[in-house]
C-alpha cells in the first residue's frame, strides 16, 4: 500500500472504523493529531506494523466487563512486537443519530452486539426501540449518517459522532460505568530501541511476559513464587492453550517493576529454571 | 414448554443443532440413547436446567486450540448448577455433502468460522473451494442437505452426517489433530444429591472452584500455596474480570482431589482466610 507506506513514519494502526474506542486510545496516549490507519481485523494491525506500513499499533487487551481479548494475546506471542505503553479508556456509549433526527423518531438502534448488551437498561426503559446488531460501533454511526436514516440511531463513541457529523441524543447510556478497556501500544523492536520512553523520575513500570511451565505439580505456584519471594506484585495473569499439548497452558503475566531492575532480573533467572519457555513482551510505564 | 417438560426426567440440553460435538459428549458420557434438547444459546442450556425443563446440561468449557469458553465460566458462577462429570471429545472435522454429490462438484463449503479456520491446510490444498462462514457446524450439514445443494458441502461431525443423511467425502480434514473440547455435565443440586456418582475404587477426583482474592500483593500466590503446601495438583486456572472492580479478577481453579478429603478441606479452609469470595462449583471423577 503506497499511501500507508508514505505515512509510515508517524501513523498508528487500530482495529475498527474511524471513531472506534481504539482511536480514542491513540488520542489519549499520542495526542489528537496522530494520523491513524483503521484496519478490519486485529491481525491486520500487527501485520501492518511488522511490515513497516505504520509506526505503531494500538491493541485492546482487556475490558473490565467482557474480559481479555484472547486473540490479541496470541498475536503478541506470534508477532514479537514490543509493548511500549499502556492506557485505559473509559467506555462511554452514546446514542447518536443523523443531525435533524429527534429521539422520538427512533424505531431502531444499530451497534456492535457487545455495546448493545452493555446498554440493556436503556433498552428496557425504551421498549419501542429495536436493537439491531452491527459489525462495529463507529461503523454503525457512519452508516446511519451516510444512509440518511430518519428513524434509526447508533451507539458509539463521542469521537465517532464528531467524525461522521452526527449528533448525540443521549450521553453515557451504558448500564455499568465501571467499563474500561485497556490498550497496549506496540512499536517495532528497532523503533522501541531508537526511542526509549522519556518519563519523570519515580515512574512506576510494568513488565509483561509469557511463559509455559513444565507439566509438574505446583508448576504455576513455583512460577509465581519467583515474584512473591522478591515482593514483585503480579497485577494480571492470563492462561491460553499450548498448541500441540492438550490441556497444558501458556501464561501471560504482568508485574510491577522495570525489567532491568536487579530484583526483576533475579525473578526472571529464577523463572527460567522452572519454565520450558519464557519471553518478555514489553516493559512500559504503568498507565493511569 | 410442554414437550421439554415431558422429557425432563431424562433429557440433556446442549447448545447447537442436532449433531453438534456437544451431542457427541452426551453420547460419550451417558450413552447413545439419551434424549437431547438442542438450544440456540449457551445461556439457554443453563436456564433450561435451572427451570427443570431438562435433567442435565452439557457445557463446553475449553478447547485445546481455541482456549476457554469464557461465557460459560460466567454462567457457572451465576446459575449455581453443580458439575457432576467431565469428558473430552476429540474434534474430528469431516467434509460432508448431500448423498450423490461428489468431491469434484464442490464449489463452496459452509461451516462455523472456527471449524473453517481449523481446516486451513485442506483449503490451501483445494483453492477451487470457497469457504463460507455459517452459524453452526451441524447446522451447515443440515442446510446443504435440506436445500439439496449439488455444489456445496459442509464441515461437521460424523454424527451430523448420520443424523441428516449426508455422506462423508473426506474424513478428519482438521489441520491439527491435538484438537479436543472438554465438557462439563451439570445437574440440579437436588438431582446431584439424589444420584451420587457410583465409581470404581481408586477413581481420581477433580474439584472445580471459583474465588476472588483480596487486592493485595502476592494474593494469587498465597491462594495457590493453599494447594501446593498440601501437594494438591492444580490442573487449570482461568481468570475473569470482577464486575464493579476494574482490573480485579475472579479465578476459576481445578485441582485433583475429592472435596471431602481432609487435605482438600484443609486447603479450602486456608483459602477462605485469604479470599473475599469462595465457592465450590463441583466435584467429579477425572475424565479420560
Amino acid at each position: 500500500m503506497k499511501t500507508a507506506a508514505k505515512r509510515s513514519s508517524r501513523s498508528v494502526a487500530f482495529q475498527g472504523e474511524l471513531g472506534a474506542f481504539s482511536q480514542q486510545a491513540v488520542r489519549q496516549l499520542l495526542g489528537p493529531s496522530t494520523s491513524v490507519v483503521p484496519c478490519i481485523r486485529f491481525e491486520d494491525i500487527f501485520r501492518n506494523l511488522k511490515d513497516g506500513n505504520v509506526a505503531g499499533a494500538m491493541v485492546p487487551i482487556e475490558n473490565t466487563l467482557a474480559g481479555s481479548v484472547h486473540e490479541n494475546y496470541d498475536h503478541l506471542l506470534h508477532f514479537e512486537l514490543p509493548i511500549v505503553a499502556e492506557t485505559s479508556v473509559r467506555i462511554v456509549h452514546n446514542l447518536i443519530a443523523p443531525k435533524g433526527v429527534a429521539f422520538r423518531q427512533l424505531k431502531r438502534v444499530f451497534s456492535h452486539p457487545v455495546a448493545l448488551n452493555q446498554c440493556l437498561d436503556f433498552f428496557l426503559a425504551n421498549p419501542q426501540i429495536e436493537r439491531i446488531p452491527y459489525y462495529d460501533t463507529a461503523g454503525s454511526a457512519k452508516m446511519v449518517v451516510e444512509e440518511g436514516l430518519t428513524d434509526s440511531g447508533a451507539i458509539a463513541s463521542a469521537v465517532a459522532a464528531e467524525i461522521y457529523g452526527a449528533h448525540i441524543l443521549r450521553k453515557s447510556i451504558e448500564s455499568d460505568r465501571q467499563n474500561f478497556t485497556r490498550f497496549f501500544l506496540l512499536r517495532t523492536p528497532e523503533y522501541a530501541k531508537r526511542h526509549p520512553a522519556r518519563v519523570p523520575a519515580g515512574t512506576v513500570w510494568k513488565t509483561t511476559l509469557v511463559f509455559s511451565t513444565r507439566n509438574i505439580p505446583g508448576a504455576l505456584f513455583r512460577a509465581l513464587s519467583a515474584f512473591a519471594l522478591r515482593d514483585l506484585n503480579c497485577t494480571k495473569i492470563e492462561s491460553r492453550p499450548l498448541r500441540g499439548k492438550p490441556y497444558e497452558y501458556l501464561f501471560y503475566l504482568d508485574f510491577l517493576g522495570h525489567v532491568d531492575h536487579p530484583s526483576s532480573q533475579n525473578a526472571l533467572r529464577n523463572l527460567e529454571e522452572i519454565t520450558d519457555f519464557l519471553r518478555v513482551l514489553g516493559c512500559y510505564p504503568k498507565g493511569a
